[in-house]
């Protein structure tokens, strides 16, 4: 029996095409599911239908583990990737840092006040500075030291401790290291990085030294899936604040400091209600 | 046969109930039509379920006029209010103003350059000063004055007028008086004010001299339909900008100026996408 | 000898008249100091003349204790209130909470990093319920509770806490408590408080509440200094965040802890820059 | 005997040093002089002095013209660039425009309703397009052709009509050519340009494709000076919208007009107001 308050999600994409929507509904309804949440998507140019929706347990006449069999003639009729979740299941989080705390201190305080609806496993780090600050939460800190001769050892090391820990999301807080393709893509759009300026301005190191030499009038930050290539990934969440020529490099890290925790808790809690859907370099938010 | 690019668009609300999306969108796909966006919200307070689902003409087995007729018994089953609109359609609007002339003159353009989806059929004034901005844009100006002793007549002249010109929509583009309780009644939904103020801060009388005497930070406009009561209606969109202690009166009114036109705007634009539904004294936006 | 970095501040207000930039800048050139920063405003309506001039100490010729008196002749000539500040004095502030502990933790943790430049002395609070939230900073957590019986002896026993303290500042960090009008009248322009709405609009008690109700598009925050009348101080600081139907009273809640940490810092940083200016009620905010 | 309402503005920069503002406010007291508003900036890195200063010419003892002479040898003894500009001076304005006309529309009703200070004299444009918009407004539209044979040429002949019609400001309002680098050498930071996105990013052709194309969550416009490499010279104001999945690249198109027409509208009045100073690749804005 599924507990109480739980709901399911469907996130769904599929060529476009006509009847998607009354299938996913009927089916639902068929099995006397009550749809709470339905938002949906059509990329015209590219073709494709994109869909979450959202129905409660609680009186619905499949178990949870026979939704997925039940739900594949339907998938396989119109040719769709999905993905079926449960608001009720709290998955493990961690999260890399280097030497900044804002971002981790942030997201440890949402998590303890219940906001961050995760289960934060572990911090990673690759220097020591931090272990008060994740301790302070009662939360575990490993560092994983990213020497150029023992890097890739060290990702090999990070992995195997993600795998072993059943990490379903890592989120990159202001981790000031470039992690190998190969760990890339063991972590399809399951690594969250928070980048200092609003992409695609100042990629790269030193964004706000760079938005300072160039003179800008609004500064950003940019909370994107981490891909092969570096802060080219999806983008999921942005914001932005005003600046003028009154503030120095570090006024502009100060501010970037509130930008940035905000806009990194912002795309993992839209992650974590199952809210983003990427398909090619974007993404799709149900908020 | 329904023109090609023509979509329907059925504004649902209802108790809500389990079955409601699976019917609707059962109900569209039976009869051919491919669902282009839907959207959903339900009030959990309230009990209310509010949905916009829109779907493309073009082969659907339904001509227009037969829709209403075969969804009855779906809107009966779920003791569905409803409206059915036709995106092709281009509603006749009258715009009303008195002395100041940026959001008329903003509305006519947007109407030009083909922004504004409807036909500004007249504007009115109860002062003569805008008439060459109206005539500028082609659009025919009519003065109806509204002396104390005239209020009522003018009142009843300008529904009359309204009337007659088949009007569907009226906007208040800094239309300086109090518009009587029976004309207001006439048009339920179907006057859009714009305040100069975010409501419900500074209703009433000159919002900007008040905001500058509590010496506010942030300044504000707010859309809204017009009710009964003065500025209390419900409010369809808002926005805010900064101001500080350099800002005049006179500095506050033109940086409103520029809030209140584009806020004008999104609502109108929204209210003819057939995107705000209103129930209690509140809007859903589906946008 | 002043040390190196040092800074001296003059925040004056007068009437305004001819020759008052003149006066103080030369003031400053006679004694050697090299002016970094001058910022002023004229109030045209009530005819006051505020500024904030800032100087290096490195070379003055006047040591710190005779500037006062040496200023004292051109003060007099305009009629000015004057304040002389010290940018490397580190004033020891006081915080309230009662049971939310968004604003302190923030605080404590802007303070750790360097951005608060002010010794957080103790908190005070009318619960117990955040002691570990302080104590975890290493800061001081003091219970005075508030039956309405004791009151009196409580706001008392508060007051002479501050001053046995040495208190400077105090930051009301979501105090769910009137505080009584002896209490606010002995710290004139220094209780900062938070209030959850950008008033004037949704003053008093449950603004999220309020503003679910009355279906704002934009929630906001405000800093002001306490006054005898409830939310009714000087505005230091406002911002807002946008909001939909979507949002549950809940989520205004989320969103708005967001703002509120954001304005109460950037409020508190301001008055600890010797930024703002009260006059009437209204601050100037030299930023 | 100048005119009552007008003030005198200073714009100065030198390298940074003791006594700059005293030596400035001294002159003009000495002179008689009220000033009501001074700012000033230091750039530490570059050691760079930047202030405006404003005051009224009402009972000032130097007539206009004199001014000038009597400031040289502060100037000199500084080693400063600066100029000297009078409130009741109004400038002679081109506005450059190619096809599209809410820029040109937005300048033009801004200037008549007396918030751009500036004489419109003519418009010019590489399409006869906009023709009946300058005209309505009563201003000259000139059709100056760019093909590739006879760019050169061309640009002459604008440059020509330039000086003889006394412009002091040229206004790119979405003119799509790149000017000749001796067209652009000849009004160093006297022409304003608005790019449509959030200058560094999506540079040059098409931006709105490029942001859609990248799936930013938010768009901008840019003001900026015109120098010799495209989209590169001193930024004057910025302003962002957000975005979402849900818009394509017309929506981005029309939300971005909304931005382009106010970004421009502002910086070219913070020009007007003799509130912005060039140095290296940067502005000052004293707003």
């Amino acid at each position: 029996m599924p507990p109480k308050a739980a709901n399911a999600v469907f996130l769904l994409s599929c060529p476009d095409q006509r009847g998607i929507v009354a299938a996913v509904s009927d089916f639902i309804y068929r099995n006397h599911g009550n749809i709470v949440s339905a938002d949906q998507h059509s990329d015209e140019e590219q073709g494709t239908f994109l869909q979450r929706i959202e129905w409660e347990l609680s009186g619905f006449r499949l178990p949870r583990e026979a939704i997925g069999e039940a739900f594949r003639p339907i998938a396989e009729r119109f040719g769709m990737s999905w993905d079926l979740r449960f608001s009720d299941h709290v998955p493990r989080v961690a999260i890399f840092v280097s030497r900044l705390d804002h971002c981790l201190h942030d997201l440890l305080w949402r998590q303890r006040i219940g906001e961050l609806r995760a289960e934060v496993a572990f911090v990673i780090s690759n220097h020591p500075d931090l272990r008060s600050v994740a301790e302070a939460f009662g939360v575990p800190f490993h560092v994983h030291e990213t020497e150029p001769e023992t890097r890739g050892a060290s990702a090999e090391a990070m992995l195997r401790r993600l795998r072993e820990g059943g990490i379903e999301l890592v989120v990159l807080a202001r981790y000031m290291q470039v992690l190998p393709p190969a760990f890339v893509a063991s972590l399809p759009s399951r690594i969250i990085n928070i980048h200092h300026s609003f992409l695609p301005a100042f990629a790269g190191a030193r964004p706000y030294h760079q938005a300072h030499e160039r003179g800008v009038k609004v500064i950003g930050a940019t909370a994107h899936y981490v891909t092969a290539e570096l802060d080219q990934g999806p983008i999921i969440e942005q914001e932005v604040a005003r600046v003028s020529h009154r503030d120095s490099v570090a006024d502009l890290i100060r501010k970037g400091r509130d930008l940035e925790r905000v806009v990194l808790a912002r795309a993992v809690n839209l992650h974590l209600a199952h809210g983003v859907l990427v398909y090619g370099n974007k993404t799709v938010v149900f908020d």
